[in-house]
């Protein structure tokens, strides 16, 4: 069985870490996935998809962890050529990484309990973004 | 076919790198998976999966990068509210992922020569991880 | 369907970005596939793969993060073992991962319109790079 989903999710923008666990969990139950695996896509090339223990504080630092990797306050070739104002935007998306693949066992996505599945939009901006959550199992 | 297997390992924690590709490749066997995906995901957040030259002195470099990622001696959000003191094991599994996708033909990991599988555990003490390890394929 | 192709991709190393998107489209076409996952991988611990919008002022910015993050003339441990001189190479690789999955929706990638797959290519010198491209589904 292959099945593909998409969803829609509302972001602030720099880098707004939004909890997708519940959208990916429902498609598994949707789908009545029992073992398989779920890959979650995010298009385009400002955001990113892993996995983060969702409370405020970490949220914070991870998000103060970007900003010493790509500094929104630096100057961007991107930039320069194209005054979209997001150089930093792209670069951390493209270190982060566009998709996450989580092994499904007996209908249940097999995260740890304080792991939750996180979008990250790193865009300057806020966006409704379209994420492609794709089943693959029996 | 889809089989998933759990897999434990013991780590030393502090960015212990584990070579796992034994364990990987002895799943692959195991179910006689010719041609298909393994999905390697850690549970967990404050360990990834990546791979590796596994050779002692990239194991440093690679600790020594972390380090300067996310520092384990700068003050973390998350430890403030938790006091759990390993905000920076949170940081960098986040940034890292858990999970890693190899294809297996005619029965073998696609790995070049000197790369190996490795599981890297960033928790502030020694842990025994489970491991997912899911074949999928014919 | 499990297909896996083998492409061979010369690049200029030096963190050399190359757009892989016209090979993974030309395999999914090639295989038929319509709905399923491609899995996009880099056999070599000195290399990684991941998507950005493919064009100069990031392709140069996405490289200035590399040499932040692991910069290319300080000592790692690797080189003093092994005189490669290619310890950075393997750190970055480490950090970016070797591997990319891509759902296939309608016998389409489903990469947002600014967004190209590409190989990165760390190692200290130029090489030909041998990517495992494996289509999975119906």
């Amino acid at each position: 069985m292959v099945r593909t989903e998409r969803v829609r999710v509302q972001t602030a923008g720099f880098a707004d870490i939004v909890d997708i666990t519940p959208e990916v969990a429902d498609a598994v139950r949707r789908a009545g996935l029992n073992h398989g695996i779920v890959t979650v896509f995010v298009a385009g090339s400002t955001a990113g998809v892993t996995t983060i223990e969702h409370e405020d504080g970490l949220l914070r630092d991870l998000q103060e962890a970007f900003e010493r990797i790509a500094p929104s306050d630096r100057p961007y070739h991107h930039d320069l050529r194209w005054g979209d104002g997001n150089g930093f935007s792209h670069v951390r998306a493209s270190l982060l990484g566009p998709s996450l693949t989580v092994p499904v066992e007996n209908g249940r996505l097999t995260l740890g309990t304080w792991q939750q599945i996180v979008l990250v939009d790193f865009d300057n901006r806020s966006r409704r973004r379209e994420l492609v959550i794709q089943l693959m199992g029996e």
